[in-house]
């Protein structure tokens, strides 16, 4: 670690205070990015094989002109009637079915979940939510409950219950047809708690792709026993697409399209701004009506002209650059060559789009976090960054922003193989 | 209303469904900003007395520079260490006293007020919490649950006590020190209700100048017998520097230090960015470390290099500009210009620094928010954009970005003079 860096991890602690996390052993300095690459103060180079915020590449030129603009002209908030937040979510609304075409802008994934079980709440006039036991929807206290790491403060909220997530190492119920029916007999049994203690039930809220679950891709289909036993209580379906959507998974442009469910509130986040703070809750016009007839909800920042034209402008670059073929198309040979790896530690490799695990354990199969760590380590130290997903942190991922070509896959690849050989 | 509003009007309503207020009977559809002065579509100049987001001034080229650069450079998130987060931290912690140096930055000042009840949570190990009963300090689920407008879905919080709002029209416990005390024997039955019911007491959350309680400018030192209550509960003190923070008041750089006490938490949010998203809760270091023990808080967007850009310049032009002079100077000329109205319903005229109010009667002494709805609008027929406060709607308020001049403060006093004239 050079002196500069340390000197900055120092800082840190004494600013920032104790347990705030940085990424790998010798941390890297980034002071400059661009489309898929990085560099260090040094002028080291790395290729970005991890950061899906900056989703059509770092410091896209289209999205830094169209907010340097929007931010010399006018920023003002949504209690001014002004066009461009209305353009967004327009633009939004065209690329959703179900009849989801209202929206709440935000400012992160955050308050957009947060935004939306209160909309679920609002519609069903029921407190109870369902998330599953290895997920995380943000950061806010009332969204945080939903994250499993840790009881809250107060002890666990009687309105919330949470089913296990889908596991591909450990699949409860044996087969994919067994799993899905011991999903949704999980759910039901949830929702029967929560009736049983008086919080009734409001919905279910999942990510589709199950990303922070480590990335279980279940066949499309897989979801529908659990979305009728919802839909019979009386919840509702709240798609979490923060990171699965704006076309990362290549065959769609969500999820929940992917994965073939009607959601009725549609939540987006990071990628939506390339980076700039923008969010957003999106829901039908009963579900809206329901939420701003107890809520009057206002959020400053949320869809303020800045926010919005940069949300426009990463839509419109995803759209002429061809970013969500080129997720198809590049995730396909990032799979195929995880598939070529070969190594006693890998369980298994898989992806959709692009964003892919390769899942590692130990020799009496167990989740090796250890070795997977190990792994990404060795991989910044020859110039790839990537990170780690699954219970035990013991799935390499990889979620390159959108507009990575053959030979940076290729590179990774060949940087991915080399770490592993060196952990025989 | 132009055909182009009442078009934008129906979009908003079919595409961010009901109840979406707007400013003003005929809505100002606000294209371009610079300084104190806004432009229609039409090419109409209106005067901005109303908006503490653009603290600088819209548009502040040194801020839409800083912005812009940034962008281009590089944007990403604090698992990467950067400096620019840091020297924000830094600069920040060297403005606050009581040993408040580290900050979790966020995007809202919602997020920011949610991580500082949590953080009040964790240091004292208690739920309970303490607000006024006309207070806004955000929207998340949890920290709406403090704004009294309507219970939340799912009934009051336990864990939440509302006291009665020091009020000018109507004082609880009679004179200044009557009331100080009243608002202290409030706090203390408060503390007791939340102990006998399991909840205890982490602590007590309000804006030092007492913005949306309708700006009850208090006599420094009226809050010492309530922090007294609170201390000898063993319950911190979390400042909401929302709106007070950032020189507005003029004679104190913070709203804690205008009124003389020493919190152990402060938040920030709206004016910190000119507008960009960015927000922050600092804290001492033993209460930082209790929270950061108990969450894993990370936020993706929060403190990114773009956002500490935007928050570093607002704090150099604030510096460089003078503006916290300035606001002392235009805040007393504005004060002495509204104390000179004369007009029946005019209550009281007070302000601290650049936020001032008039508080409006009917003519047997009852608060009249429909006479204030009425000059705000015939203001802005006239070019001038001010905004209403107070349990009735019916307080004007005056809150303009900071750079506003003589001139500019005599036309809005001119302009209101008139809209009152008109009124007899």
């Amino acid at each position: 670690m050079d002196l500069e860096t340390r000197d900055l991890l120092d800082r840190r602690r004494r600013l920032m205070g104790p347990n705030v996390s940085t990424f790998y052993d010798d941390p890297v300095h980034i002071v400059r990015g661009q489309g898929v690459w990085l560099w260090d103060r040094a002028g080291t180079r790395y290729l970005d094989m991890y950061n899906n915020v900056a989703h059509v590449g770092h410091c896209h030129p289209a999205v830094v002109q169209a907010i340097a603009t929007q931010a010399a002209t006018l920023n003002t908030h949504t209690r001014y009637p002004h066009g461009l937040v209305l353009d967004l979510i327009e633009n939004l609304a065209g690329r959703l079915s179900h009849g989801i075409g209202q929206a709440i802008l935000t400012c992160t994934g955050s308050e957009a979940n947060d935004v939306a079980i209160r909309m679920a709440q609002a519609a069903t006039g029921k407190m109870g939510l369902i998330a599953t036991d290895n997920t995380y929807h943000g950061n806010t206290s009332a969204v945080s409950q939903l994250n499993a790491r840790r009881p809250p403060i107060g002890g666990p909220a009687r309105h919330i219950r949470l089913v296990p997530a889908p596991d591909r190492l450990a699949p409860v119920g044996g087969s994919r047809e067994g799993q899905a029916l011991a999903f949704a007999a999980h759910i039901a049994r949830a929702v029967a708690d929560l009736e049983d203690n008086g919080s009734g039930f409001a919905g279910l809220i999942l990510c589709p792709a199950f990303c922070n679950e480590g990335l279980t891709v279940l066949d499309p289909g897989f979801l529908a026993q659990a979305i009728a036993v919802v839909r019979r209580a009386g919840g509702l379906v709240i798609a979490d697409e923060v990171q699965p959507g704006f076309g990362r998974l290549g065959s769609a442009f969500w999820g929940h399209d992917w994965i073939g469910i009607a959601p009725d509130i549609v939540t987006m986040g990071k990628p939506m701004g390339n980076g700039h703070p923008v969010a957003c809750a999106m829901a039908k016009p009963d579900i809206m009506a329901a939420f701003r007839d107890v809520f009057p909800y206002f959020n400053t920042f949320g869809g303020n002209p800045v926010s919005a034209a940069a949300a426009l402008a990463v839509l419109r670059v995803i759209d002429a650059e061809g970013l969500q073929e080129n997720a198809a198309r590049m995730g396909a040979r990032l799979l195929k060559g995880l598939r070529s790896l070969r190594h006693p530690a890998i369980a298994d490799a898989r992806g959709i789009g692009l964003f892919l695990g390769l899942e590692l354990v130990d020799a009496g199969g167990a989740p090796d976090g250890a070795l997977a760590a190990r792994v990404v380590n060795r991989m910044r130290a020859t110039g790839v960054l990537a990170g780690v997903m699954g219970r035990a942190n013991h799935i390499v991922k990889l979620r390159p922003p959108m507009v990575i070509s053959e030979a940076e896959v290729d590179l990774a690849l060949d940087r991915l193989a080399q770490a592993l050989a060196a952990e025989r």
